[in-house]
């Protein structure tokens, strides 16, 4: 016999009640997609490297999975659905230029290092709303992330929302050059505060746009901080940017959801593909976000088509870490049934067993081995899931055994 | 703009209707599995390369997708469920012996090369039963198989079982080296008749023995060919295994599933994990095996556990091709309402579309856009699987289009 094997470092097996919760969770998820208009769209789980290249892709090139086919092509594990579903897009609608809403649910790959203490499998589920740049489609999409974390069973969560195009705003009214832009966008995204300004206060630049540039992680909160935003610049694009935010605020309340967003104009996102509203989600219990999205406006035209579109990831696993942390119970229940009998009435259980699974019962046959008594069976019932046994004595004698409870009551047998 | 990139050989887009068939198909068989108090599991998609090695794997390793982790392990995409399970039941139920049913859901990835026409990647769904030897725990495995091809909607199909010990008597009585073993087995699997037979020719056996192998591929038929059998060789291995089947097939007629199963005398194996019972399920339209299983009583020895298990695993897009092909129908209906307004009433749609959705409907909201006419958004709806519009033109004027049967009445709005 060989020694056990385990799983690679950064991944892993799911099974029996966390199991449960999962696909339980991801059905609910699924069905609100499917409520708002969503269509479901599965995408190869690997794909050619250019679509998931660095000008289109959220990952570093080290962090891809990354092997040949026979051809000599490099083919790549996908750490993000939405790059593939824009190629898809492109391929299978690139004459839509109507309201496309697609969703997705599947595992994808990331080859981080170990000490980051991520996984390197993780399952997610999002939608993207295409061809409409509308802050209606912003709203709904805002919404459905709202909707995610309530329908998930969290009360305590904050959708942060941000827009692109004021960080950008005040990069070109600063003249940065590229370099510096990614530096800067750097050392914000990473909280790294102490770094920023010092870099701020390097640039030659006015000190009424270095100020701006200082408050920017400060500009997070309800929605009277956008009033405070329009006071640090005058430059048309960040001015737009704030009254969409706006826009977009006005519509949430009608959605029922404006109490749980809040706004964060220093936001920024080293995802270079977004081009108007960014946002994430979180809950107590988790420092990562269990949501993120924005709009991207121009990654399909890597693929071929012109398309504005706007989206979302939840992170599976995050949101059940969450759950569990914050003590959110999830309605899975055992209720398999585990029929146990002597095998001399083996036919006739056989048959009531069937009749049983047609009225809407989990059932499993176990027959009742000579060396076991009844507490093994309820001992082995309670570390399988079962929540109860019908146990057939004979014909004529059988038991319902309540394995949560464990009251134990006659029956009449058949 | 760049040009399209497509999708690597051998992997494909699901999307639209062929989507929806795929989920609810999943959806059906999950339950069925359930429903026999089979318990869910997910493994990774890629292990270390050791769990997919030929002593236990089913894939030649040049068809395997192998790549490196940081440490210069070898990783593998899973090719085939069961010897992941293994070795997560290994790890996880060591201590078990009593009976543990396992079920599973998820892709895999084979490098099969591009002639042979078939897909790399493949949903594949499938129980395992572990801990129990006897001819009850074979005949519940079939019964479900025969189970998964009806409650998919197939009517006509056959189970077809085997054993793998038949062969192997035969083969210890002609005294054959393993690579003979291997090779005639090559030739019968493939059904190499007329190779076969030149192979046995030029065996040094008894006649008697060369005739039992040139009749081997023939004993395929109901259960009268199981007497036929017992006439061809008195090997006590080959006698207990035909016994087995007989017992099997009294189960199985408790079942109700008797008529569809045949018994393949002929059948061999190149997958060298099967111990007892090996099955695969048919159905016209198809010439692939839409089920393929067995019992495999030794793999879990290589994992550091002594079990017995027996299993199988349905592959999902052989399935729905051959229902596609029988014009099966599965009832995946439009059932997705377009809401369809003025900007005006907006805010009124947005609260009216929550309630719907909270009283079950499907409901995407779309904007009449200028220079639109209605029609433009019946032929939209039509091809983006959309049952039917309400279409509000104002707070007081609201009609229901059926967009299958192309009715239109006017309705009271709200």
């Amino acid at each position: 016999m060989k020694k056990r094997i385990h799983t690679p470092e950064g991944v892993r097996d799911i099974f029996a009640k966390e199991c449960d919760k999962k696909r339980y969770l991801e059905r609910r998820i699924e069905r609100l997609y499917r409520s708002y208009g969503y269509q479901s769209i599965e995408t190869p789980s690997f794909e050619f490297f250019d679509v998931f290249a660095s000008e289109v892709g959220t990952t570093p090139s080290t962090e891809l999975y990354k092997f040949f086919d026979r051809d000599g092509h490099t083919l790549v594990l996908r750490p993000d659905f939405t790059p593939s579903i824009a190629r898809a897009v492109s391929m299978y609608f690139n004459d839509e230029d109507m309201p496309l809403r697609l969703c997705y649910h599947g595992n994808v790959f990331r080859n981080n290092h170990s000490y980051q203490g991520r996984l390197k499998e993780n399952t997610e589920m999002g939608v993207e709303y295409f061809n409409d740049d509308s802050p209606e489609a912003d709203a709904e999409v805002i919404a459905l992330v709202a909707s995610t974390m309530r329908r998930a069973g969290l009360t305590d969560y904050i959708v942060s929302v941000g827009h692109v195009d004021f960080f950008q705003a005040l990069a070109e009214d600063a003249g940065l050059d590229e370099d510096s832009v990614s530096e800067l966008k750097g050392l914000l995204s990473s909280q790294n505060r102490f770094g920023a300004e010092e870099m701020i206060d390097r640039m030659k630049i006015s000190d009424e746009l270095k100020q701006a540039f200082k408050e920017m992680p400060a500009l997070f909160g309800d929605v009277q901080i956008l009033e405070k935003a329009k006071t640090l610049t005058s430059g048309t694009k960040a001015v737009e940017a704030i009254a969409r935010l706006e826009t977009i605020y006005e519509l949430l309340k009608i959605y029922g959801c404006a109490d749980h967003v809040a706004f964060d104009l220093g936001m920024v996102t080293e995802y270079s593909y977004y081009t108007g509203i960014i946002f994430q989600a979180y809950s107590y219990g988790s420092g990562d976000a269990l949501i993120r999205g924005g709009r991207y406006n121009r990654l399909l035209q890597h693929f071929g088509k012109k398309a504005d579109a706007v989206g979302f990831v939840t992170d599976i696993g995050t949101l059940l870490n969450a759950l569990d942390r914050q003590n959110v119970p999830l309605p899975i229940d055992d209720i398999k049934t585990m029929i146990l009998y002597p095998e001399e009435i083996e036919k006739e259980i056989i048959g009531f067993a069937a009749e049983e699974r047609q009225k809407g019962m989990d059932a499993a046959c176990v027959r009742f081995e000579y060396g076991k008594v009844l507490d093994n069976y309820k001992e082995y019932g309670r570390r399988n899931q079962f929540g109860g046994i019908l146990y057939f004595r004979s014909l004529k004698e059988a038991y319902a055994i309540n394995l949560i409870t464990g009251e134990t009551s006659r029956i009449q047998p058949f």
